[in-house]
């Protein structure tokens, strides 16, 4: 399906719209399966996490996001049919972008979007807005009530910002802190670390990176298509089409890199009559394909590139060089507000896998 | 598109077959434009830098792989229509896999495969080989010759093998030196080391990883689209799906977790009424679409898992714990013979967008 | 692509969704070109050639259908990005389908929908109702717009109802005189039989089906792709999809099998530079690509289900027969509405493979 | 799905290759379930039903058509990996078609290919050509051999030609008599004046055109998807997209335009616990989705285009009109050999549903 690229999945069919400061943004998830019990709140809830504003450290821009459905849902359960949602665009003030209407910002995507279509919607980023992620987000849930029905549990923190590492945690610590401070980070020491990072920064009029890392639990064995659409291959297009992400690992990693062969296998054993491995460098994929153990993914996060310090560009219309300064909200550190999106993208990566696996077998 | 997964791309197509000890392996690329001159020689010299048995650094299996074009050129000229190609498998020796029937290599596909499908080839592992390679390079030839006439290149070779990296490197060093060592690593003492590094670790019958780095070189600046098909998305897809990458990056990658905005943001300026970057933190992609910058990619590639070091395993019949060695002709390092592979991956996912560029505007 | 069957064409998607007595219809389009001029007034006027209540041989049903467009045009222009449209549903009154509710009624696609889902919304007829039909109007008057650039025109009458038939019609007659009656018919003689013959069917509580034919002028020559996506492939798709339609034909169709060979092809001539041909039993299409002559589709729709005469059903729950009568507001003859369908349904098939044409040669 | 156009199916995906007078012609086909017996045995037992040559009514062309698979089938079992296969073109004369390397004939695809292409392979037709349905067919055979596992059968029948019609028949006699003659017409009297009027219209230098019916038995309910994917939709682009089809009607097809909505409807009744319907004017299709009842299709097919009669063309490099006579080996009618072809594409759009089918509910 090639289209404009704003369409994900195979089964599962996600279709994101919207521009930043248009009149709203939305998705339409076609492909779901009937009967699934999903209500305004499931939705809710996801769109929430997501929601900037909640803390000093993230953008002041005040999204109330209220997700309406709008098809596809009757009396609580999925109908089979596609699952329209919409999110109307408030608080929006586009005064600050008429500046960079010719000018674009570095690191963004003003200038190639001018490139590609010769035209852009200049205000808030257009389509190229983190905006866009509500629609992710949307889409995520209903896939995590999928996921949940086969009990696969999705979980996301931020394990690195701006130099300060998490230190090792267990799945239970991961799920009982990751959502009780504001950076997302579920070693609650180094979170408040991180935390005064960000402040810091944030004085400067500078951003600040991360690593995320989002893990999904109890997927059983079998999930990935040989060669092109193996699991791991679609995880890692899914987290790349997140802005800001520029690097994905799975498993080991780049670790893999510094590791013998003996080293990095995971030998199999049998368990409560079950194969397992002792170690999951393979973050739980094999030949692309689940093996039942945790699926381990981690993505880097550039600093955000709206930024208030000085930055050298050029007027696209009379070809001059200039200088700028980017006022207006926005997050000093994007790390906490991606952890709900990787997610999402995690839980409709699985479920499209989910739903494809039913045919590999008659 | 859905399927078993055995097709990439989605206007220049590129669906591949095939068993490791099967009749042949091949792959039938749809949606290449007519009047591009095309030889089997143009395939060929691609097939002959994967080859193994080229050093003692690499599988000792001969793989005489010859490619017939069977359809879709006429006197040298692609028809517009699909182009089928094959490569035999022969010096196929399928004894040494018997013992493997039962009992899954780690590190391997074998078991998931065996989970997914309940039935599978198990002689030389099948579909999951590193033999469907064949099929990727072939095709990748092809996006080539239609890179070549906008004069994009596309450059590849190692940075790092078992802790050895190369220094960092000019384009015209990499494209000079690159292709003259064993290791296919541009900077030829690091090249040196590399190799012995490598002879080591296989005496101790045991194998190591590295990062492969892939280059375009003057893609122009629109090609990527917005939102999921974001060109670094589907890189990385692209990457990730080749077998033994566990990580990809695109531009400054994970070194961008450890900067400040203000360092990442790659400045505009204009030179010869061009709009360039100073920097090149982003790769080559803004937004998902290209700057017009050299594109940059690095993958991490984890040590071979096929060694013959005693290893812990499970016999999937009797459900007994099991201890194997794994003899025959491996690569103690598969770095440079994926260095073809994820050039003509590239090359495939640049195709695919420059194609499908010209759908952006009327 | 899979999904859940609500998304159409390759290169220009468009995406539907909503059911009939749900909250809202609409239609998210993807891959529409940057920089043509598109209004509301553009999607509006061919939502109101759709609308029932014109006359009274069409449903009493008042469907206001102001449409609403969300994202995907900036300032008159379309950005590229998706153009998402919604139609909010009004004059809604369920109550007359209560009693279908485990009553499949004869014709329709409640039982289907019912063991296909387990699951339906039975208001309206849900998803599977005509009201969906909305949807591909809009998307495809953004067609329209994209063709009129082009110079295609897409022309659509009525010319059979009930045993009457329309006389052989020029282009310019259709042009000039099907939208200026009820039943569409450019034969105005015809038109006021048909209409009078729909009157008494719908007096003796029937319906009656008719023949539709839509046209495309002005099409280039070499539109269609080989062996499967041919363009009359893609419209026989296109146009086998719209309810209601039970056949569809190209050209001479089925006449053209008591035909000779030497009849049937169409001859070449030379004229003002251009190759033509004297007949066009091909209806414009060789091989499934375009000649450059009048694209030419028939297709038959069988009478509208809902009648209000007794009818045996079954009831699903109590596994017993029944006998029912739908009352209600129905069409007794849809052709005249389907008109704007059909046409919206050859103008996506005719951009979606203009589109894809672009990328058949560098 | 773009690619150019050779690509068929969703979830059973079927790619197909080949030029007439090239190497060879294939298929790959990539979402075949794992586990399925099958042969090579399978394959050429329908290859052999298309082959020409059996009769005096057919081309003199001697196909010998032996297939290879040759991947993704082990120890007669399906691996659940592409399953390629190919067949060599053999008894290749290009001689004939040198005069029509810039005349095209008409009612063929050459001017088209060359209008769209610039460029194309004019021997024997090249992609164009028949040929081509050797992939289909044996894509088919994979097809049958998945639906027989749940018990659906696929019939095919020749039910007019050249005027000449056959009786209504009951499905038995077609399973019984269809194979029994050269016109592969189930009424044995028609059949035999099917095949003088045949043998007449050759002896003239001409062609005849006729219907072809295709059914298929025992598909459970449930199978299509709503609005565009619909089963009738999918099987009417199926059978357009076969060369010489103008025509597509499901179940009453153009014969409902003149009934009444109480004709048409097929009311339903309880048996044996199941619901069933009277009449079968649906053609076993509601709202795009299967009803249990048999489905129905019937296809229309033009006479060959290639008469040995004298036509007018044209000269594409010199611009002037020319007289032209086509000698060589053609069928002077093709619905013979159109009958396994169009029961291949209706087992390939059934089981590409059928698996689709199992992702409609978690």
């Amino acid at each position: 399906m090639t289209g404009g690229g704003n369409i994900f999945g195979e089964v599962f069919r996600v279709a994101t719209w919207g521009e930043s400061h248009g009149t709203a943004v939305g998705v339409v998830v076609d492909g779901c399966p009937a009967g699934i019990h999903l209500t305004r709140e499931h939705i809710q809830k996801e769109l929430d996490r997501r929601k900037p504003g909640a803390s000093d450290i993230t953008s002041a821009r005040r999204e109330s996001d209220e997700v309406e459905i709008l098809s596809g849902v009757f009396r609580g359960r999925t109908l089979g049919t596609p699952i329209s949602m919409m999110v109307r665009n408030r608080d929006v003030d586009s005064t600050p972008y008429e500046k960079f209407r010719e000018i674009p910002r570095p690191g963004q995507a003003d200038l190639t979007y001018e490139m590609k279509y010769g035209i852009r919607d200049y205000r808030g980023g257009g389509r190229a807005s983190g905006r866009e992620t509500v629609a992710r987000v949307a889409a995520g849930a209903i896939a995590k009530r999928i996921l949940s029905v086969h009990s696969i549990e999705i979980l996301g923190h931020v394990i690195e910002i701006g130099g300060i590492h998490a230190r090792e945690l267990s799945f239970d610590e991961i799920r009982k802190n990751a959502e009780r401070n504001a950076v997302r980070c579920a070693d609650l020491e180094a979170a408040a670390e991180m935390e005064s990072r960000i402040k810091e920064v944030k004085a400067a009029g500078d951003s600040v990176g991360g690593i995320v890392e989002v893990i999904a639990l109890n997927v059983p064995p079998g999930l990935g298509e040989p060669v092109f659409d193996k699991l791991d291959a679609d995880i890692a297009k899914a987290m790349m089409s997140i802005g800001a992400v520029k690097a994905v690992e799975i498993g080991a990693g780049f670790k893999s890199v510094r590791m013998l062969g003996s080293e990095m296998n995971d030998e199999f054993f049998i368990t409560e009559g079950k194969v397992r491995t002792k170690t999951n460098n393979a973050g739980g994929i094999l030949g692309g394909i689940s093996t039942g153990e945790p699926i381990i993914c981690r993505i880097a996060v550039k600093p955000t590139p709206s930024i208030s310090k000085q930055q050298r560009s050029i007027n696209m219309r009379s070809m001059e060089e200039v200088s700028i300064k980017i006022d207006g909200r926005h997050d000093p550190c994007i790390c906490p507000r991606i952890v709900p999106v990787a997610e999402a993208m995690l839980a409709i990566v699985i479920t499209d896998h989910l739903l494809r696996s039913k045919i590999s077998r008659l």
